[in-house]
């Protein structure tokens, strides 16, 4: 970083050439497309310069594409996926009811930002590696009525994917009303999400994960059903800079394409977000998910070949983004992750308070999947059995 | 950004030639060292990585440098500075008495944003361009105890620079244990601040002015008195996003070189914070404010030579890092920004609601000032001259 040096353009390098020795395949930050880095240097640039302003517009634009919707409404604000949290809470007034289907650490912390905004949640749980059944969510629906539920789409702790498209339809059926949220974190961008088609209200999603973009944007994207309901709210919004009040018109001016402050842009993030959004929607979204589907598949082959058992108790209710896997008996996350890292594979330990210790996690999202020419998942599979073969010569 | 390209790199290239010909000098994003725009694209790297830990933790010491203070506690957090203000809050419980030193835009709207988190808030106003005085103040002061004082550094709708010495001095000599809050988003880095000898409690920016890191990041600096307030709370925090009870173990975890986990970090954005902060710590900070203060003065001298007359109506009160300038007759915004735009220089218009159609602003903040080689001050005054020129004979 300490010699000057300035950008320069080299068109059409073959992506073979990119190869890079070191990748992540964390849950987040997932490897960023090289042009999608080059973005995030572009030079200082107003927030209101006409060439910036259809960028952040065509974005709030593109994330619709993506989520395959036709007038539900983005919000792009500085800030992490927590912060989507914060943004829900526009539709929640004190001692409203919420249902949160839990499956794992991030329902459980979801619940608690709930909790600080005055909801009453009730959490629907599971144990690790299953999701509560729709029996279950129907039952504990009919019983009480609730003004939201969430569901935590893949919860990064445990693997788990929650059938969304189900949720929101049992929700539906006994509730109409009802807002349907989904905690789209770590499934955005790969796991089949269809706003529209499936009644959703609320996805909350964050630029690092299958996005492919650095850290530090919060998107949440909300139907003309929950702006309703958030329009008809009887008290003020318990925060200020998560107020929907304060973005939506910024984001309508510059959908627009006209400039409006509330607070300034993450102009830069924004760029590299305009870049992987152009990516990601130059191809059908229906191919994208069979993209991830058909690599997860193949990934988690290789792990059961590995003789390794993952934490997702069934194929359904294991996500295709990523896969949590139990630790063969003696080794440790701490002789793992080194060992793998030392390869140029950096995974992740485990997350979930129970058992953190006694499992790991690898992403497989994103240009990792969609861009096999890579290597990157073969060299994770790889490099994953020649590790354990050292391990276990070690024992 | 739509041709395939990636970064090479050309090193010992002369500053000189790295003399754009366009440039911003609005009142942030402010013009940004190539090194920094370089940090933004740093590959793809896990906030727990062993490499980005020591990057994070070292910049949460750089800060203090920067602010000059031993024991302060900063928080940075992905968001705006806008997020600063909610920040803020975990100091303020419901009914708290708060008085706003408010010298425009920026001192409306924190007094918004304290009245959300149920704040009483009282105004202390002085004319557009001035700025209420120390007598004022401590004749508020003395009327009624409040639990916190904030003072806008410089309000970048006025160009307003504050007495924050003073104010600190008055506020602490009647009430001790009052709060002094100073919103420095557009002086930390260009202002002199010296928060530990002036007995400040809070100073809040963002990444995007004198810092001169991307917009992005929120940044809060807390004194120890302020601290031992947070702590001794009757009631919970009304934010889960902005609760410093969340961020501030993931800040002593990073500074003691250890990963943790609240919230993913804006990793790039924190990368380029650090490439800048090395940058301006490696002079004194002294030197810095001396080199504001100079720059400052040159280019308000040009102003009145060129027959302008500045918003701020004394020198005192003039900030360093930037300059609101009155339109002179018959000259509309639309037509000098447009016409300095063509000249590679982009400024900005008004944005107080009484005359935002009135005047003009430049900022001459970072690289701009420090980096004189880079010719940019020189080229505004250049292309100011011009333009008033043009217009005149247009007219």
């Amino acid at each position: 970083m300490s010699q000057p040096h300035k950008l320069c353009m080299i068109p059409e390098l073959p992506v073979s050439k990119h190869v890079s020795e070191h990748f992540v395949v964390i849950l987040g930050p997932i490897e960023f497309h090289e042009d999608v880095l080059d973005a995030m240097s572009t030079p200082a640039t107003s927030h209101v310069d006409p060439l910036f302003v259809p960028i952040f517009g065509e974005s709030i634009e593109l994330l619709r594409k993506v989520l395959l919707t036709k007038d539900a409404q983005p919000f792009v604000v500085a800030g992490s996926g927590t912060l989507g949290w914060d943004m829900m809470v526009n539709l929640i007034e004190r001692d409203d009811e919420v249902l949160v289907i839990n499956t794992g650490y991030f329902g459980d912390h979801l619940g608690e930002c709930l909790e600080v905004y005055g909801a009453k949640v009730t959490h629907l749980r599971a144990p690790i590696g299953s999701r509560p059944s729709l029996e279950d969510l129907e039952q504990v629906l009919t019983g009480k009525k609730y003004k939201m539920v969430t569901v935590t789409h893949v919860d990064t702790s445990t693997g788990v994917l929650a059938d969304i498209k189900g949720v929101a339809k049992v929700v539906k059926s006994i509730s109409p009303e009802t807002i349907v949220v989904v905690d789209g974190v770590c499934s955005v961008g790969s796991e089949e999400i269809r706003f529209d088609e499936w009644n959703l209200d609320v996805v909350i999603t964050a630029s690092q994960k299958a996005l492919g973009v650095p850290p530090g944007l919060g998107i949440v994207v909300a139907s003309q059903h929950a702006m309703k309901i958030f329009k008809s709210r009887k008290t003020p919004v318990a925060s200020y800079y998560s107020n929907w009040n304060k973005w939506l018109p910024i984001m309508n001016a510059y959908e627009a394409r006209k400039p409006a402050y509330f607070a300034t842009p993450a102009v830069q993030l924004i760029y590299a977000l305009h870049t992987s959004l152009k990516q990601i929607t130059a191809q059908s979204m229906d191919s994208r998910f069979e993209q991830h589907r058909q690599v997860s598949q193949k990934f988690k082959n290789a792990i059961t070949e590995l003789g390794l058992k993952q934490l997702a108790v069934s194929d359904e209710a294991a996500a295709n983004g990523m896969t949590a896997i139990w630790l063969p008996d003696g080794v440790q996350v701490s002789d793992i992750v080194p060992s793998l890292a030392a390869k140029g594979v950096q995974i992740a330990g485990g997350l979930h308070k129970e058992c953190a210790a006694k499992y790991f996690r690898i992403g497989h999202m994103g240009i990792s999947v969609t861009e096999p020419q890579r290597g990157h998942i073969d060299k994770v599979i790889e490099s994953l059995a020649t590790t354990l073969k050292e391990l276990k010569s070690k024992a």
